[in-house]
């Protein structure tokens, strides 16, 4: 049976902010997957005792305490990186998992106050799109994928109670909804409109179609309605 | 003399997450302005009994309480806005200034936990490269900018310590960065690479010119250098 279990499924936990409960939730809900520490993600994996299979960065951002007392592990592969380099450590820790054959990455710890970064990982879910890899930015209010060929959500499986589509492309064309609380048919979707922003599946499953563009989906839930089951 | 004090200036509140010290900070800071309550900002407002001169919303989420205040308040112009209806509330009021003359709109309130209305608001700020009005989303963390001609930063009005270019169309070509850190020379910044977060200004200013494309400008901050000057 190919289950997501069964997937080569990596983490990447990066340095933006993490709610603990939330990510080792996750974390333990996978049993085989590999566990890759960017930077100043071994500060949450310090904090909660967890060992990556591999760490990677360039150490700039991370506290001398925690990169010593991952040093003093045994058995974690060691990525150090050039600081002065074009690509962020999620990036470099991204086309790592890639190389090894992940087919899920999702990656903890990629959003947070600092809005540039939020942005410059949601880039990054393109480089899945040019690897066939699936790609997902997760914290306890948002799941965040990009793609270019559609998807199909089951409600079973949907994270949170909101389902948004910003064009990532100027244009998403032919675009077709259903299954949700506001369907659409044959849509061109353009930027600079909020039109995609806060829609709901109110069936078993819905289903996204398009025919030319790239969409960022992000699957969301208010502060409020937060649970940690995911 | 023509300052930013002289400009038609509006500030849009919405519904996302504030820190009052620093919101209220920047409109102190203005002394001529016109203010725009959408939906769930007037919590905000109320709270720090600040009374707008425009509230507009299709008010479902805001508290009832909160609503009652402000109807027993004069002088305020209401915008009943239909609950089922395609925009956003924050859309609708940039809409709104935008018809009222507005040089400088900047929405407090725009950013948040629920980063589907994070990415629908930037998408917003192309609704004033089409308008040719300057719109920022603004928090404690973040200015939010979009053009599609370049920019001149100077140094001692920059916001944070971080600017961050992030490429809203595919391609942003014949980019030039000077006066920063990692400069850049007819250089293509193409999607799916975090190649332009976190650069930072070194000279008096700086300059960004590009001949094709758009991009988003995020001038950042960490939480730890935050301090409510601004």
């Amino acid at each position: 049976m190919m289950g997501a279990e069964c997937m080569k499924r990596f983490f990447i936990i990066s340095g933006g902010k993490i709610e603990d409960t939330f990510a080792k939730a996750v974390l333990n809900g996978v049993a085989e997957k590999t566990v890759i520490a960017a930077d100043s993600g071994m500060e949450f994996l310090r904090r909660n005792e967890i060992i990556p299979q591999i760490i990677i960065g360039d150490f700039d951002s991370v506290s001398s305490g925690t990169l010593e007392w991952f040093q003093k592990k045994d058995d974690i592969i060691w990525h150090k990186l050039n600081p002065v380099k074009d690509d962020t450590d999620t990036e470099s820790a991204i086309r790592l998992a890639i190389s090894m054959g992940a087919e899920l990455i999702t990656v903890l710890g990629g959003t947070g106050s600092r809005l540039d970064h939020v942005l410059g990982n949601i880039e990054l879910l393109g480089i899945g799109l040019e690897a066939g890899v699936k790609i997902e930015l997760l914290d306890a209010n948002n799941r965040i994928r990009m793609t270019d060929c559609g998807m199909i959500l089951k409600k079973e499986e949907q994270f949170g109670k909101y389902v948004s589509l910003i064009p990532y492309t100027a244009k998403v064309e032919h675009l077709c909804l259903t299954g949700f609380k506001y369907p659409l048919d044959d849509y061109c979707l353009k930027g600079f409109c909020s039109l995609g922003v806060s829609n709901e599946i109110t069936e078993k499953q819905a289903e996204i179609t398009f025919e030319k563009g790239i969409l960022i989906v992000i699957e969301s839930r208010d502060d409020a309605a937060m649970t940690y089951e995911i």
